[in-house]
């Protein structure tokens, strides 16, 4: 179970099964630097386009269709002092009839100082002068090739993962995708300083990063759609246009994991998201929308 | 400031400019009951027609168009043993290809148990037997009567409020309604013993109870959406379908909560907003859904 | 089989069970003067408060719930030399990110010639200095009074018809309405003088007009959705937000009419419309979308 | 200008830079054999892998990103005697609580006579035993090779075009595309003997298919979505979920088209489509639906 140290010096911007960038094994895990959604790395130099260049892809052998590979997240540093997010929110997160009134989408620039747990505007307005928010960090992109021969851009996110932006994959998170192509093929980037739900700025703190992950491969599990699970809860994402179909999607993974994993069949099932289920809303922004359907691990303890 | 017993003699099915059920006054408490989503008492007897029969109108004296009313939800209590839900998940929440799987949509008992704090199913599947939930109540539907001479259905919601069955309206929450007829018009029921996200099966715990709650007239604040606070957050809820509408007025609410109430301007808004907005599904259930746009009052503090 | 000649003194902005302004019978046939959406008259005089004011109620005498009520619009006729409508599209009808260049919204005349069957812009923009359309006058907005008690915006439209603002209603059509109150209750108005497919300016060309309809009674006849026949075509409309749930609805209602009235099982209904349907986008710009599910009378001709 | 017959010897999933088939010049004619959606051969022989393999991809010399590549459809002959369809309606068209009402999507084969002009149910249910339709064929699915190095799979669309399924891509009809990649990449199969709108039932009458077209480059013209043409319309096609979005796509590429092309502003153009615009339902069954924004040349020929 090795540890690798990995710097990519290609980076992708569709999830496809490109040649593997490094090999690695069940269990090993990998320490990877990252650049941000414009293609920006820890210098602020541009190395390569956008939209969320990716590093990887990771093969990881022994990875079939029909597996799962488990993704923990053991560490997102930020490398950069600097990350940026676009002025006023993405026209359509208001009705279209206050569209005009909205600020001018400009790039909008915000100091990251770890030592100081902070995130601060460059030159903020006078309202937020003394405002600051702590480092929440995330993965913005990240999955496997997916089936069909498709190459996906890292601008949207389906069944493969891809660009969820979804704040709960961060530090000590696990993600869960469906393996579709022999080696998984593993690639993530596009962090985030932090970012609340929905992406609905259309950015995070865009910025570059280091990445530490482990893989755990899940032989002869099948998974339909991405899933996760962090100290709290466990979630299934639902990846797709409208909203209601990503949920729609999340939710009936759910009702799958509840199957398999926690031995409830269909009617005990709804019984218990009807009282307890949580939806989150992980990105409303890209041409793919990501709805988590979520359950706190407290209320699964009560399922014993 | 008095505090009033109510006892309806009559419910009503839409909300609307009917007939005072009782008169009150700015900062005056009322505890009424309310009987069930489908018309029974808290002796489960019928007595009115569904959907969500209300108690009231309550007419609050001095309240006008452009006036905001509060209202503290101080206490909800259960008065009946049982509630009820429908069996597995409203159809429309998985994808219309796995619909002809889910289980038929029977009426399901629980059983209350307010000592033991606890509700639980009374003819469990296996998997269930030893499941119980805790009582967080909850109104499912209250609001005041619509501007426009309209009488809309208890059934849906709107921007007067109404079935919107978002779970934070709960005990110690604070819900505030746009004032658009003389006297405001406020009516409430359709408790629910307890709900997740989005109402996924249907209905609620839908059962009887009595609420007390006080009202707090705001006169010449001019909100578009219902909003409210709890403990934790503030927030706004949108009602409209598709979920993206619904998400849209809720938003747009917000950022004139923050401009109006926190000195923010769209552009600081929306930055304080990116970074900490939350979204809960109120309802993906009735004619309307209701998405809130939340922010925790952890994060306004921070705004000092 | 009386024709009644009718002028409104009373107009209603929501479709509710108002107290009747002229009862009429089965077959008979009535002559009313409509008013413009905003609620000019004929003389361009204010008289109602918009939105979309209605000449009625007509109660039909022997309606009853579970009957449905066909509406022959014989003739409609232009009573003013002018209509309006608002420059530039709705909004929402192009994607958020171009909501910012498009231009605003002012009130735009048109003159309107009867006897050259033609409509022209008062002021045009060069590159129309010359063109104009020719009058196809339909009914924006009409219906009955709706069930459970409601009184519905004429913003908006549902089950009971309302502000559809489908161009095939108009001239030689018939619409099939749901009766749910005893006499039907059947209101009319907000005419507009031509309108392509969608009202995706938000308006058609707004104006003032003579209707003439005729009702017939169709007794234990019992529809779920409004329906319609021209010279051409059979339709049902489906009232919703999003576009999607409105063709289900239409779909759902025009597979009900191949059965009861053409003797289609499900499978063959399916067939059939799977090679025939046509849909036609009635308004994309209400607060409820409507959507046609149309068959063309040809296409029926080879069912026998 | 060359006229080509092709036989491929390969079929695509994906559309995408895959390797060129044919190099042909612009103004070329091709005549290639096609398969069906199942890849199902002209002697029914299984070929190639679902969903939609396509033929192709033809390299048109020149075509660069920024070009316009028209595709003139001058002929679409059948060359098998039988199609496929699903029974029954797409689950997603009916509302959610129908579908268990609904007939099982099974596969019903149908007999295609060219002679006759006629397409006929194998096995008809009693009420279709005299029904046939006329052979109105069409292309399902074809486009170019997407940017940003996607490889999108042939069960969806987007602005490449793809598996659009429009009725309108008929014979005598002209697509349009905006090329993205050198060469342009031109991919089709997927013929329909014919279709309603919205492909309800999931399909058109599948089959196997002779096609011949013919390419125009056009030369610096950009385009962003697809456009085409028949005799009596001109039309523009969004490709997304919802219907909403799709329609926002259409309705602003149609705005463009109308100013590059016929020389009208913004506000003449959205005078112009307010009133003579018509909305097609491509498809509402794939990943991303299709709605086509149509003028009739009738309505261009009043602005001259």
């Amino acid at each position: 179970m090795a540890h690798h140290r990995f710097t990519p010096n290609a980076y992708y911007q569709t999830l496809a099964a490109h040649p593997a960038a490094l090999v690695i094994r069940n269990g090993d895990t990998v320490t990877t630097s990252t650049i941000d959604a414009n293609g920006y790395d820890l210098n602020n130099q541009f190395v390569a386009a956008d939209p969320n260049p990716m590093s990887g892809p990771f093969l990881v052998e022994g990875a079939e269709p029909g597996d799962t590979l488990a993704v923990d997240i053991q560490k997102i540093s930020m490398t950069r002092p600097t990350g940026w997010t676009r002025q006023g929110l993405a026209w359509h997160v208001v009705p279209a009839a206050e569209v005009r009134a909205m600020p001018p989408r400009e790039k909008i620039i915000w100091d990251i100082a770890p030592r100081q747990n902070a995130i601060t505007l460059q030159n903020p307005p006078p309202e937020l002068r003394n405002w600051s928010i702590p480092i929440v960090p995330m993965i913005g992109c990240f999955g496997l090739a997916p089936d069909g021969g498709e190459a996906i851009s890292t601008a949207t996110c389906g069944r493969h993962g891809g660009n969820m932006d979804y704040r709960r994959f961060g530090e000590g998170a696990t993600a869960y995708f469906p393996v579709t192509v022999p080696g998984a093929l593993l690639f993530l980037g596009d962090v985030h300083g932090a970012q609340g739900d929905g992406e609905i700025a259309g950015t995070g703190i865009e910025t570059s990063a280091e990445v530490t992950f482990r893989v755990r491969l899940i032989k002869g599990q099948k998974i339909t759609w991405p899933r996760g699970e962090d100290e709290t809860s466990i979630f299934t994402v639902g990846n797709a246009r409208p909203l209601e179909l990503a949920l729609q999607h999340a939710t009936s993974e759910m009702l799958a994991w509840l199957e398999s994993g926690y031995g409830l069949g269909k009617i005990a099932a709804s019984h218990f998201l009807g009282m307890n289920v949580r939806y989150d809303i992980g990105n409303v922004f890209n041409p793919a929308f990501s709805v988590a359907c979520r359950v706190e691990k407290a209320a699964l303890a009560a399922l014993k």
